[in-house]
């Protein structure tokens, strides 16, 4: 692969992965082991080998990006200038990969996983669809960030396949709950926030310090099975309906990248948010989702439309003392826009699956196995286009048939081949 | 310290850390970085120092338990067997502290944390107290373990201080939440259980597995701000309310101490368990916890009471094919016997706040700053009398005044100095 002067604009022109992104991964090839990579047009510039692995540059060797993010915010940016700089000259061709020749890997080890529901079009569907005899949206969900802790030992990378999960569900005719595989699995999409440095116990993250802390944002698909989490999230919330996976893609988009698509926050006037809440200068993100399945973009979920911040987010998931590590991975809950093809959610695109929607010339409600569901995001850059998260892509497979004395076969979750 | 032959016999007579116990733990002296000790009498074996830091055994000088609970079932009997060797022949001086010298830390890196709600007592008295108008117990209880996600990066070890955590609350009266320190500060009384070896994605672990993966138990204090979370846990449940701080006993006693601990569940027939729930030979734990606060017993919650098992709680939380690692901490859930000096919390003791009880001669519900409160458990041991748990104990320290200008003091969880 060579990559000089002139490759570096080849490969970057109308990229979404241009010289404003220069989003973060971890990749291997068959010579090498997982170590860091910046994602540039359609390659991937090995870090150690075209920056140095020695010293602070030690990290580039990892093969998580958790001591890269735990260097903080000031060498944050000396690398993403020093990035630049040598994109500028000719990146050396012994540094530069074909996406398409790497193996691209989880690229953070996730500490704590923890899934908001910031979305008020979401909050308010899905309501709906949950409690229909009350208020969709519960009293407490205009003056914080609801969230939940998930799973953090089962976030897989982009590619992994997602085995339908098995579970207790209940219709509310059965007089009892029966066992198997679910039968209304759906996805989630979301962005998540990747926390690089840490804050001990006691200290909570004032909302005007998000970017003190927080390296960069992924694609999230919080796969859901909405029956079993129907049964069981009465009275202590979401758990087996959403702890059999979540997927994220392979780049982090770094907080740096996201400066040109930073917007004003929709109004919070009514509430008025607590003071920990109210930052001095609010701000959301203009990325645009898109959710396809099985190759069709069934749904564009706008992220601008989210209610609260990221900042308020972390604000509040801290504002008790909790302490944060590098690695860390908050997400933003459903985004879905007010438009029917902009939920990010297939129980709010099918109305709780009682409509279908056309896809690829089929009516549909929930996943099948055998689908595809791919979600990829676009933010505004500095140079004028737009900016790419990449995606995040799963395949079901079926559910698998276990007992005692069979052990099904293993997954790993950490490979991906997804570019 | 000297441990001969009689020595040993000497430091275990009536212990409740003799021969058959030998709990797991890590510790380090002025001299010596976190390593894994055995706890025998009042006395921390330094287990590398006393059967070798080479090839597998390089295991016992990690600073957590994790690479030898990794290990696996065989490698657990076999060490237990060394060490029961070892002290019957007389253990060298050189591996021995006095458990006064050293300083215990958290026994082991926690990857997921999940706790359970396993008390039929404890759920009904919170059901009732949380939701009075509708029942007790929500339609799944007696159908499923309920479970959710807790904050594995704040799992502290005994000995360190609670800060008061902050956080929204709301009175049914109020118009608006305020924020400010919990005036609901609360306990409950746990036994957590912690994975050795891990299972990879779709490999549920079956309810006869248990004894493959689990390692052993700890006590847990799972700290809870009640009004932060009743005015947060609909519909996600408990998050800020909780996620302040767990604490946990620096000894891990291991499954193999616990065999004599074996007594049957409490009937499981109405309604009776799915498939996966069922156990060929079900089992509960004999295991008697103490409330002590500020010094007085309040309460002697008997883990015996437990309707849902150790072994069915992983199985449900597995059976939808999440993967587990190394590290896995879940917890029961609050023990609650069915006497009023037996509950597990304070929320329950005092009648949801209404009804103080007497302690150290003042009325009292929930914890002030300055209150101190150590939880113990003890169980039938192989040899005729008790094995100890020990303790996990922690303190109140006051809120801290936080603003976006100023950063509160540090606090340390990995360290104790509590025995």
């Amino acid at each position: 692969m060579e990559l000089g002067r002139t490759g570096t604009a080849a490969v970057t022109d109308g990229s979404p992965f241009g010289t404003d992104n220069l989003p973060y991964g971890v990749f291997s090839t068959p010579s090498t082991r997982p170590r860091v990579g910046v994602r540039l047009g359609d390659t991937v510039v090995d870090l150690g080998a075209a920056l140095g692995s020695d010293g602070p540059d030690a990290a580039f060797a990892a093969p998580v990006l958790n001591p890269f993010m735990a260097q903080g915010r000031t060498r944050w940016a000396e690398v993403r200038e020093r990035i630049t700089a040598l994109v500028a000259a000719g990146v050396p061709d012994a540094a530069v990969h074909a996406v398409g020749d790497v193996v691209l890997h989880l690229p953070f080890e996730v500490a704590d996983y923890v899934d908001f529901y910031a979305c008020e079009h979401h909050a308010t569907n899905l309501g709906r669809l949950f409690r229909p005899d009350t208020e969709p949206l519960t009293p407490n969900w205009k003056h914080m960030p609801l969230g939940y802790h998930g799973r953090a030992g089962t976030v897989v990378v982009s590619g992994t396949d997602i085995v339908r999960p098995s579970g207790q569900r209940k219709d509310t005719a059965d007089a009892a709950p029966a066992f198997g595989p679910s039968t209304r699995l759906d996805i989630e999409a979301e962005l998540g926030f990747v926390v690089g440095v840490g804050t001990p116990l006691g200290a909570p993250i004032p909302v005007d310090a998000f970017a003190e802390h927080v390296f960069g944002a992924v694609l999230v698909n919080d796969w859901s099975a909405r029956d079993l989490q129907a049964w069981e999230y009465v009275p202590l919330g979401p758990h087996l309906g959403k702890s059999f996976a979540t997927s994220v893609s392979p780049w982090v988009v770094p907080l740096l990248a996201l400066e040109a698509a930073r917007i004003p926050l929709p109004g919070q006037d009514d509430p008025r948010p607590l003071p920990y809440l109210r930052a001095s200068a609010p701000w959301g993100l203009d990325v645009d989702l898109a959710v396809e399945w099985n190759g069709e973009v069934v749904s564009r979920p706008p992220y601008r439309e989210m209610y609260w911040s990221p900042a308020q987010m972390l604000a509040h998931m801290t504002v008790n003392g909790a302490s944060t590590r590098t690695g860390d991975l908050f997400a933003s809950g459903t985004v879905s826009g007010p438009a029917t093809n902009q939920r990010g959610s297939l129980i709010e695109l099918s109305s709780g699956g009682r409509e279908p929607i056309t896809v690829t010339g089929e009516p549909r409600t929930f996943l099948l196995d055998g689908d595809t569901v791919s979600l990829t995001g676009t933010a505004p850059g500095a140079a004028g286009g737009r900016i790419g998260f990449g995606e995040v892509r799963g395949r079901i497979r079926p559910a698998r048939l276990t007992s005692a004395g069979r052990r099904p076969r293993l997954t790993d979750r950490r490979r991906s081949v997804t570019s």
